[in-house]
């Protein structure tokens, strides 16, 4: 059966789907989204997820134009006619059509669902990181700029390693999808307090590590704090963790931790229902 | 009569010219373009904006899947076609679909021809211009990534700005779309030699000068060589010299070489016919 995708209201086939040319999402890159994961038929944390997306939206100066009602409705439409009961949605909203160029008059809302692999039930096999000296523009908002992290793919491919860990001047901050976490050798759990874009799967170990009194806290992470670290790991909504066994020379023998957050996530997306 | 475009070597009208929402040109702003001028119904140093453009795609690693030729030909048609003597021309090559949203496989190739004010016939009026701590990622390259630019044009309007000039760290560098020029107080011409894109314009300033024994170079213009400087302008396809008055609270009393250079340009212009 063919996917049907929402955009401007409207709900049409995937496969036709398209944006004018002119819109400056096209011409000058100028969008935000936000990926949700569909996992048994649920759209899981949409609240957290349509928050951001709002946010975003509004530090980017691009009105929505519907409620979030509205949009929960689209996507409950989405889910139950195109029967991927595991899937990812992304919300998109570009710039759309500019009188010159520059100006925004009427953004374009689209809402795509793709089948997505549901993420692992155990704990998947561990990450090889590469770093790369790089900091994301408006780190907080969730745009569509990753012409780096599109660019860096086939030199990471090249190093042999699984995901890119942007670093500057000496400190690391996130992974162009994925957030970055540490385990320092006194048990506490270490995340990067700025200069990244705060994950929705991030919030949610935030929260059951506090709830299982974890000791974990957002902080700056220097490459040398990384050096001393016992473990490492990295978060998203698609994989929920990946435990890091090395950071270019940087070996990790410990998963212990990483394991046990994981098994609180599931346990915490299963009570999300 | 309706505009045409080009898209992947078909000729379709413009109204209904789209690229399927799943283009990495949309979903993760990767993409580049060049912008050509019509005059006349000549397209404008035409080989100069496609050398640049076939740099652009290959440091970017996006095939452009047709020959200089090809599009040349394309361009011709549609200036043939859709009969507008002044006007811009869009060719650009977004990532495509891509099977695991990183990978590229088969860019979109996309030529737009819309209409364009003729550049002014004589000097046009001086610009103010806003400085912004701000560097371009890939500088030399054209890619659709202006996301600072658009996002910055309401702020740059507040402050009764006509244009944003980048600095950082005490050196400026380049408009989102224009190059720099500062001129001496011993009448040599400066512009940046780094961190800028090399526009067609730029290029045929730096040539026009030399030809007529104007000293002119290219190197790093500090915030000091500004203050210093006697006359600043920029330069664009569309515009070709604008004399500059006031850079944030820096005041410029000349525009003697951007009025000889202007003129330089206008017959380098007709000669290029």
């Amino acid at each position: 059966m063919d996917l049907i995708c929402y955009l401007n209201g409207q709900f049409i086939p995937l496969d036709s789907a398209g944006l004018p040319v002119g819109d400056l999402g096209i011409q000058r890159g100028y969008g935000i989204f936000d990926f949700v994961r569909v996992t048994n038929g649920r759209a899981l944390f949409l609240d957290d997820h349509l928050e951001r997306f709002y946010h975003s939206a509004e530090k980017m100066r691009l009105p929505v134009g519907r409620t979030k009602d509205e949009l929960k409705e689209a996507i409950d439409r989405l889910i139950k006619q195109n029967q991927l009961p595991d899937a990812g949605l992304r919300i998109l909203l570009t710039g759309g059509i500019s009188p010159d160029g520059y100006q925004i008059v009427q953004p374009n809302l689209t809402i795509i669902q793709q089948p997505l692999a549901p993420p692992p039930a155990q704990l998947p096999s561990p990450y090889k990181l590469v770093t790369c000296e790089y900091q994301r523009e408006m780190p907080e908002i969730k745009t569509t700029h990753y012409l780096m992290a599109v660019w860096l793919y086939p030199w990471m491919k090249e190093q042999g390693a699984d995901d890119v860990l942007y670093r500057q001047n000496g400190f690391v901050s996130e992974c162009p999808r994925s957030n970055f976490f540490i385990v320092t050798k006194d048990d506490r759990i270490v995340t990067p307090a700025a200069n990244i874009l705060r994950g929705i799967t991030r919030k949610q170990i935030l929260k059951v590590a506090a709830a299982h009194h974890l000791p974990i806290e957002e902080a700056s992470i220097s490459l040398g704090d990384l050096r001393l670290a016992r473990e490492a790991f990295i978060s998203s909504s698609t994989k929920r963790i990946i435990p890091v066994q090395q950071v270019d020379d940087i070996s990790f023998h410990s998963n212990e931790l990483s394991r046990r957050l994981f098994e609180l996530l599931v346990e915490e997306e299963a009570a999300s229902y």
